[in-house]
């Protein structure tokens, strides 16, 4: 059903719930342990943590109590890591039995047991954790738990001396498991381990992390120590959904969606995968041995939150393509002579960009691959930008090398910027195309590069020539348009020339701003030195521009850095030589100076505007 | 384990896929119904249809065949919506049975089947399914599985009359149903109705289909159409994940991972809740009744792309907050006078800018409460930017909602913009603030609104006049900065005042720019009518501001409307009396006037760069 909060903040919720269960006394406190029968049967406490580490909790989220069987779940991750899937599989099936906790549940032949999660399975997974004796398996496990938990752990010795000396089912579950050599060696050794892994003591808040721990994919949110390998958190994960309740696992998964674990000591822990851990601690059980308040808690928070895990959501596919233009709208940082500027307008749409944003999975490539295949016709160059996407996994890799090389074949070029981060995309694409003649462009960290690069190719493919040959003297400079032969004349005498080398400053952030220069040859930087030291290309300019015009007017600093890129040739204007108001002929150059600087003012901020637009679309 | 993918695009691997297994010739048809044996015994076909609706197929993947207990999960379904999942549940339990397809797994006292994937659960939920006889209820099922399929299905009638007659274990498991009053009234009716169900053909491309309405949330990812009211969709998926493959379920959901259903006729369809549906046709089936080759399909494409339901994803938690940005770096495109500007610039920190994308669930709102934490202390109003918000879940909601109490409370102002797409949202918060006396601000449908609405209620607060009440006299004007008395006079002479009232177009799109404009009162606004023949506002002028000023340049055309939002006075220039060489007064003028308007284009090309840079940071 759609949900229905009730709630002003989380907090609020987890305090009403609270509120609302505290006084349930159904079901009845564990008794089959002497020893657990003397914990306060009403403690109550709850506690929920995210994946990014927020923890939420309420009333005994503190007071530790035994794990019990919710170890079982941790427990046989430990035993796939150490013996691997396949080796475990063969000592331990992943069938719900349908049968109680304490059911015997082997397989009739192989007497193999049904589940890790009934107490057959879980005796021969703690058998299955490295270590030559029970003392070295106990240690491992204990370290583990306290991956998960976050802070070390203890073992309550009353409950594990109870469970010990009054264990009798489970030592006559760990014989008949040795009578099929499902266990190896004295029977005793595992089973010991298994009693002590039992009374290690956790509170509702350890659960709670111990759950947001397999939410984050087997990394504890809080300390980013990681507890289980990323390719076994799912099948932890699955055995829990199938077979952590009990009889009652698959009403659980039914209602509350969230793969769990009970135990007879009160404690239940959920976990909504990529989400949360949710743990909740109360001793009375109900008949299937799960706690009663653990499981209304649980309820609650699925049906009022509506959070279940297969409850669909399709962020996937929709917020993939954070932004999509063509060079015809968007220029690089890189600023050109005006034919060259006017010519990317005209041509510009043939190249498109797609800026991309979150996590690259199978169906947000298939969304990328789609909107590409509709947009590319009458386009030759795609430019994907990966700077703002988290993480290309192996389906949404795979699909964008498919898109890729669909688009080479068919005489396309592909440049991918900002895929730093994205190691074993950009090594599979690498393998995937490895001696090809044709393959994507990585070069590029960021995209403005990226826009550059398309832009020179752009350029070359119609004639044009590339700003590195161009000269453009001082009769060709759009600062000088419409001037007189004698106007000119005058404003060369105004001038002076200067050159510099690849990386000399040409003017410092923060100098006062005393002279305009009209770049003659070669390009020149506009760069910021950034806090982390970095220096922070803000753009360039190319032969034909004006910059440093802020000297023209009272008082400026300069606000960047200006370095050559590469050899440069400039004229330079000292602002004071204009100032002669006494000479007519030189009020009117000025004049004529100032109306085109006005205009290509305009001109780029007309520009600019436009480009905020649909950056901002 | 981490995927290993073997293959240039998905079409490609499921090409792969087909000629790996096409030679596959383990296991048997089903012969319990004679007429099942009749099928290609080698037939082999597979699909998967995403849930934007892009379909890959490989194979006999339109070879039409019985449905058989697939269609149990889906007439589930319909009976969870015809009965309510309360009244479904006293008829059929939810629990697996760990035991065979045909096994009668009723519970001991009250005969209730233990779930509806075993045969007796779904001729009972055949009987729920609305309709006042089995040809009703028959008529409504393969109306139900035609939305699911998107195309009209029909019944193999020589599979329905060999099922019919040969049923014995079926009819009897009816007649125990009924024995338990489970069925109600002639056990033969729902028997038919069931019997004739199993034999509605598909093909796997349809059963692809189906999977992926599933996994769409219920609704059919081609047609669009709503086979599932969403709620009910979490459900059917956890009784396919916890029963659906019979007593492999529990290895199934370890491996692949998927919600599943398997049929005797030798179909298997899983789904990927948020991503696909995957169908495979293959009549050889296993000891346990399944697919060989239908498993081995499954199980290659969840591992080859690691697509498992229970693999963690954090896409919820990164890409939520697209750009975050303050008042101090970006303005609204309302163009205020230089003072308020400056002051924006000095006091625009107070207001922060979140701007958010995806879906807001729990998680996804649990970051942005500890982004705007962490961001707003020192700051006075937030604003979030919803424009980009593809949904707003209850969870994120209510926490959402959360977060603006506690801003309130804490005497800051919020304002959401562009949330018109989420009513229940704004409906919830609505609700929630409903008599309060500080509640949020709604009231804009893009962020530009709420920004200019921000800046006027900074500048408020630190006693600037609003741009309504200013008047700007030619000596006050920027573009008249330094001019003496007699040039001020001067320029006043080649002037003209006008008015408009509001609405009045002063300048319109296409044509000739012939005046320059000087603002004195009032505000204007810069708009352009688009292909949908709205006007979209690109920005607006207050007093103080020149507009038109390309006028003053050879041959420019207006680029969008210019149009009196309130009653406007303006100086109008005609650019030609600027034109009067001779004249050195008037050449004096115009050089300062060019020289001011080059700086003032200067500082708002500055400004629009900064911006850029900021939005596309």
């Amino acid at each position: 059903m759609e949900a229905v909060v009730r709630t002003t903040s989380f907090q609020h919720y987890l305090d009403q719930l609270y509120a609302r269960f505290l006084d349930v006394r159904d079901g009845d406190v564990a008794n089959y342990i002497p020893e657990l029968a003397h914990v306060d049967a009403d403690a109550f406490g709850m506690a929920l943590v995210t994946v990014d580490g927020h923890v939420y909790q309420a009333g005994d989220s503190r007071t530790p109590f035994s794990i019990q069987s919710i170890s079982k779940a941790f427990t046989y991750g430990i035993a796939l890591e150490d013996q691997g899937p396949a080796r475990v599989a063969e000592k331990i099936d992943v069938e719900p039995s349908g049968e109680a906790f304490n059911s015997i549940s082997l397989e009739p032949k192989t007497g193999r047991p049904r589940n890790p999660m009934i107490n057959a399975g879980a005796i021969v997974a703690t058998s299955l954790v490295n270590g030559e004796d029970a003392a070295a398996r106990l240690e491992r496990i204990l370290a583990k738990f306290e991956h998960y938990a976050g802070r070390p752990l203890g073992i309550n010795p009353a409950i594990y001396e109870s469970e010990r000396s009054t264990g009798h089912r489970n030592r006559a579950i760990a014989h008949l498991l040795r009578n099929y050599e499902i266990l190896e060696g004295d029977p005793e050794e595992p089973l010991d381990a298994y009693f002590r892994q039992c009374a290690i003591e956790v509170t509702a808040r350890d659960l709670a992390l111990m759950g947001a721990t397999l939410a984050n994919d087997g990394v504890n949110p809080i300390t980013a120590v990681r507890a289980l390998p990323s390719p076994l958190v799912p099948n932890v994960l699955a055995v829990m959904a199938t077979c952590g309740m009990y009889d009652y696992s698959g009403n659980w998964i039914f209602q509350v969606g969230m793969p769990a674990k009970s135990g007879v000591g009160g404690g239940v822990v959920a976990v909504l995968p990529g989400q949360f851990g949710l743990a909740v601690y109360s001793p009375r059980l109900d008949a299937k041995g799960n706690s009663v308040r653990g499981i209304a808690v649980c309820e609650s928070v699925s049906r009022d939150f509506g959070m279940h895990m297969l409850r669909v959501t399709r962020t996937t596919t929709h917020s993939v393509v954070r932004n999509t233009y063509t060079l015809a709208d968007v220029h690089s940082n890189l600023q050109r002579d005006r034919d060259s500027a006017l010519a990317l307008r005209e041509h510009g749409h043939r190249a498109l960009v797609l800026e991309l944003t979150g996590e690259l999975m199978f169906v947000a490539a298939e969304v990328i691959s789609s909107t590409v295949a509709d947009a590319m016709s009458g386009r030759d160059w795609l430019i994907l930008d990966l700077a703002r996407v988290m993480a290309v996994d192996n389906p949404g890799g795979a699909l964008l090398t498919a898109l890729m090389d669909e688009l080479i074949d068919a005489g396309k070029i592909v440049v991918i910027a900002g895929s730093d981060g994205h190691f074993a995309f950009r090594q599979a694409v690498r393998v995937h195309f490895n001696g090809r003649d044709a393959a994507p462009v990585f070069d590029y960290a960021d995209v403005d590069r990226a826009l550059e690069y398309v832009e020179d190719r752009i350029l070359e493919s119609i004639g044009l020539p590339s700003h590195e040959q161009r000269q453009v003297h001082l009769d060709e400079q759009p600062l000088c348009k419409g001037l007189a032969a004698d106007e000119l004349d005058l404003f060369r005498s105004l001038l002076d020339e200067q050159s510099f080398r690849p990386g000399q400053v040409i003017c410092a952030e923060g100098e006062a701003a005393d002279f305009v220069y009209l770049l003659r040859h070669g390009r020149v930087r506009v760069s910021l030195t950034l806090d982390n030291k970095h220096n922070h290309r803000l753009g360039a300019y190319t032969a034909g521009w004006v910059f440093g015009e802020s000297a023209l007017f009272s008082d400026h600093n300069r606000s960047a850095d200006i370095i050559a890129d590469t050899n440069v040739s400039l004229y330079r204007l000292d602002p004071a030589r204009l100032e002669q108001p006494k000479d007519a002929r030189i009020a009117a150059l000025k004049a004529k100076l100032f109306a085109n600087l006005a205009e290509l003012s305009l001109d780029r901020l007309v520009r600019a505007n436009h480009e905020i637009r649909v950056l901002t679309k």
